[in-house]
């Protein structure tokens, strides 16, 4: 039977969704999680920020043997979606091992930008 | 004699294969391998999605004391390749040890943007 | 009570402010940290040179439960900031456990380019 | 007295020096490395291609507690430097424990492209 693999706790330091959108594509960021296991990974998803308290276990499920690249605009908690345009960090606990990547498109000008990390494993 | 150094499971959650491409360049994701042992390393991987079932063990070759930068689009099981513009996951299995690296360029607009991680090693 | 997670000592090898930024975005570099913990925490980041002494030491505090993007442009020590143009590289100590990543937008012509990384941990 | 910190092997699977230039910006990669100790840092780097035999132990030196951001289109063994336009890997070896950092700027088109990692150490 496949097996959970991976780490429970991720951490990225620098999220950050952009104001503004030019061309053809939207501006956006994705936490990329993949769910090698046979059963369910069920995430809770804490936003911290610069200036005020954090925005705690937000939930989200990623399916047996499936990938879910969540975008980060579409995370809220009790109707708070995180704001745009301001700093902020990101925590990804799993009730089973997964692994997380995070991604960003950057759209502000006509031209896209990239960037990625693997998420830091706390292990 | 070199030997293998590395290590056997690597996981990639952020796959994507942009739909279109503009400009000069053409967009692509590469599987980034490098094999610095005397022998060669055999490589199984694993695509997995949102909303279907894995694709599972697609065989590539890695010859000792080289590296292979193998294109995403190149990759099929019994014929089915992985779809354009749908977000997916990739484990990558070897052998014997390797390290791997993904990359993206994204040529959707007329000017390029590059991402690329360290795939995330399983111990 | 929440604890601290992640390493005392972050290091990035390849710190480089652009000279010049077009459109309307900065070209900027960013150290990102986290504090997950209940108490605040103490860093000094010290800036390498390839053809001159470091600057060490230079204090900053990360608050309980928070997260701080630092611009690099904003670091001095005793008036001396880090000069642009210029490769350097990073280390980040911090007397408790913290995660750092590294951001890069560079704005040299009028379209961004970005790169991530997160930081080394030296365990 | 400085210690040295990090690896003393560090892979990184793709390279890659792009074949053309357009803009204000030459197309290139470095190496970054950072020696905290306070003794000088002996490199020996090895290139590795898909299609042919690697280039190996070119010599570099990196100063006590100095970084160093290396182009690759510098490096060179009796003569023969890396090809343009070719996919590669690159390992660096180090008598002291450095950290390395892997960066290309792609100005293929008009505007940059940018990707970074932290190579991978082998422990």
């Amino acid at each position: 039977m496949p097996t959970a693999t991976g780490e429970k706790v991720w951490i990225i330091p620098d999220g950050y969704i952009p104001e503004h959108s030019s061309g053809t594509l939207t501006s956006h960021e994705s936490i990329c999680v993949l769910n090698t296991a046979s059963e369910d990974a069920h995430l809770t998803i804490t936003i911290f920020f610069e200036d005020r308290d954090p925005l705690e276990n937000i939930a989200e499920v990623v399916a047996a043997r499936r990938t879910k690249h969540i975008r980060t605009s579409s995370l809220a908690k009790e109707g708070t979606p995180i704001p745009v345009g301001v700093p902020y960090a990101i925590e990804v606990k799993s009730d089973i091992p997964v692994i997380v990547q995070y991604s960003r498109l950057d759209a502000t000008q006509a031209e896209n930008a990239l960037m990625s990390v693997i998420a830091y494993p706390i292990k």
